[in-house]
């Protein structure tokens, strides 16, 4: 079966931040692609990839990108399917950057963003999976389960205070 | 037919940024209610309206609220549905703050989060369309339109200049 | 005798900061619950809380939590009774998101900010029982007894430079 | 009967923000004072003003003040009594300052830092009546009132949408 | 003969701005083209423009576009040609976020970043003329007459003093 | 002979900051005092010291502090010397908060303001060497001969690049 | 007489702001001179200025100017009298930008940096008059009175509050 | 033959930053001088420098700084030849401060900003070469070629995700 989520990233060091995107998809059982594709050094490889996207099946994409951050803005000018942009924590300026460049987006063309850094992309593979949830009741279930055990995870550690 | 998107707003005073996500949905032709909750004035209405969405048949939130904006996440807290959260621009921090505390979700939470004011309402509109279009090519289409439409005023405004 | 003071925090990571305060009410001899109650991941179990807690004896809540740190606000709109907010100091921003997040409250839900991280902490402890010395002369007394010995701790400090 | 709350901001022109801390009190029918106090151009009044007032009954403190805000911070180091700091917006960095200056205090010495500007001086007096309602079930009362009120006027005015 | 310095924006509404940058030019006797580009949502143009910028005669591109700022990275991205990108102030953070979108470009693909807003775009097209005095004397010329004549200016200004 | 310089600082800790200014007055020769004042914890020691400042033969005070720094101001509200005030570099927000809290004083009563941090503090002690230079030529031959070993020592080190 | 203060700003449209700086002086009847002289448009004349400005019989120089303001440092840089800064509001980050570039000064150039704006403009006029007062008593005599007057206006405004 | 680039700096500890600046050209083979100046220490060394510039043969200056980084301003205001800034790491504000200081120039005087820290000199380095490329089509094709290897580099590094 075809993947219905492409996760990108500018840059094989982004890695380290986006494969919590990629951990909430595998625990979920969702299908992915993981590439690197850079908006500065490889733009004729992003157009190539966000114009045919929803041919390919995929359903949402995911792009995490640091400091001026393109990426998720630049592919979200070439698809009509909804991009998730994880701003990357940057060197200098800790994500606030990667995160206003992501965020700004102007009026047309949208860019689904959350949080710097490691909790954002953790969140962009969820947010994902919601969009799949609203037509499929088993990914769904699998959120709400998901929900359950934090939850529970959360009940116990007031056990760990002092 | 039941409403597919969920416009809600923490004070009537967001209104003026919020109408501008209504009128894309509006040009869309895509189904939607509007209402203002608050997550601070009316926790319990808030959470009622969160925990029944699904059941209800929505299949996204948009949330706009402004300066310490808790309405997005708290909503994304009681539903596994995608919400849509957008900063209204704040009196005093011009939104900085509105932004920080809808985007900075913890792990596990995610809110989709758009840009401040006006332009990230416009985008929360056409996000929730482009969710939609994930399952429903007349919505694709529909959005592949007003793209090209977007392109030829653009292009047409060159002569303006000057 | 039933406690007068509640310690909540989103995360048990949260903890290294929180108990700077649970210090303060030690050496008091304030009594207080603490626990671990999430807004996002333990939603209604935050609402019970906030909600009984006056019933149940307490006099101030002390709530921290980092990032988009709702804890403070959402429990402050489900009770009466002063919440101190504790803004923990978040990974990416410093603090800045957590202390925008809670201290820039809508007109009539206001939470008592304190400073970021463990400064913070400590003064959340101290500043619940300078609300309960309004009325109990002994913590009064004894807070007048801390003031006097962090003034001759300084005096003293004097001797240390250089 | 003796005024339990004490309003004081560092310069007249705080008035226009301050005035809407006195305008809670009134409604709640609690009594207080108020009074132009400048931290740096009226200090002796100040250090007499904090040094004295728990022996003048006063059980809360609201200081209001702007810029380089040293005022709630300079009382608090002269009482035990609960200080509570409204960040009065500022003519450069819009109370950017004004809040960093009040809300940053070292461990030992606390201040209740609300909301930059008018939101933050409702919720002083709010908050000053909420430190009052933990032994006065009267004031508990009329504060559950309001909110109550708050809730119905948010429920109305989903009505005046669109 | 051909223009040598292109200018493009990426909305009509930048203009007021870059006209600026137009007006420098004018007075440096330097030709130049104008067009309204958006990265958003005319990016195959954008493409189609910054690859053919070098055959088609331009020296220099200078690029002024606010918020998400993507035009002048992405432009040069698809040039060796030097790109000036100018921060366009933007209606909720004043142009930060246009500035950090354009000038932290990563290593590999420049921007050359002038200041925000209308002195940003008249340095830009000094900074385009000075590129190319670096070959052309007489614009050398021009550019030291401007300043002996900004010289003369300021030093006659101090007659107005008060 | 009396000093003429008292170098203050709000907390031991600011000693690894302070002692550059120390080290700049002592390669000077100029005498000085230096003491831990805490604007919070001893604030009457505060007060006397500023208001007997001018009576003791001071001629320049010193102050560093971080967070919400409110011991330079309080000091220059106490005393018509000139204060120089040292932002510390404060554990959560880099010495911003210490910066603002210091430099954004009310038109009346001015603290000259250095940069946060060790230069700041080398700064405030050269600063008040060329205060007292003002009518002694001695302190003014003596900072002529440091700019000039300055200038050397940076001459030189173009032979280390590389 | 000689004057003893010399007034510099970069540009006449400083002179809105740094005429506060001038009606200190003029109260406390000090001798000064004014100049509008740019960093960037009269580097030369600047030079020429602090160089001599200790053999023309100036004791303090005081330097207002906006943005990337460079003027107070550059000045400092060719004199060992102090130089005070005052940081004039910008067009676009309010005078941040001009607070920054005049605070951070690398160790061993100081500027004695005053509030953004007016305040700061009248505080370096006091600043000036503060350092002249280290020897001159009647100085020290006229600025205790002008805080007396302070202290009175203070006291009185109290009077209409409400 | 002669140097056509000339890269300078504020201090050796800049060099960290400075040095990749140096690598890229050295990578492009173009000849360039390479030097320690400060704007602040040695102020008249920095004028010689920038106004002989253009009679040694320099075509683009790149200089660096951090802090309150004056030298780019200064040096382009000495000087008709395009100077490209790079904002140093500083060691408190993280290099926003040394951004403001460089990028923010008022109209008159242009400085090519790049980004802060070590990408920004690795494109100071590469956008020298860019404006050398204007006329020489050598350079064109070497950076075109630097190009197709980073594009290589990125398509490659996909093979590494996890």
């Amino acid at each position: 079966m075809k993947p219905e989520v492409a996760i990108i990233m500018g840059s094989i060091s982004d890695w380290d931040t986006m494969k919590y995107a990629v951990k909430q998809l595998d625990e979920l059982e969702i299908r992915y692609t993981k590439q690197v594709i850079s908006a500065h050094r490889t733009p004729d490889v992003m157009f190539d990839f966000a114009e045919n996207a929803r041919d390919n099946g995929i359903k949402v994409i995911i792009a995490g990108a640091g400091g001026a951050a393109h990426l998720p803005g630049m592919v979200a000018a070439k698809t009509t399917l909804p991009v998730i942009g994880v701003p990357v924590k940057s060197r200098t300026l800790n994500g606030l950057d990667s995160l206003l460049s992501i965020v700004q987006m102007p009026a047309g063309v949208p860019v689904a963003t959350t949080a710097i850094g490691q909790a954002g992309a953790t969140n962009a593979g969820l947010l994902a999976a919601q969009m799949l949830s609203m037509y499929d009741l088993d990914i769904a279930q699998k959120l709400a389960d998901k929900r359950e055990k934090m939850r529970e995870i959360v009940m116990e550690s007031s056990d760990q205070l002092g």
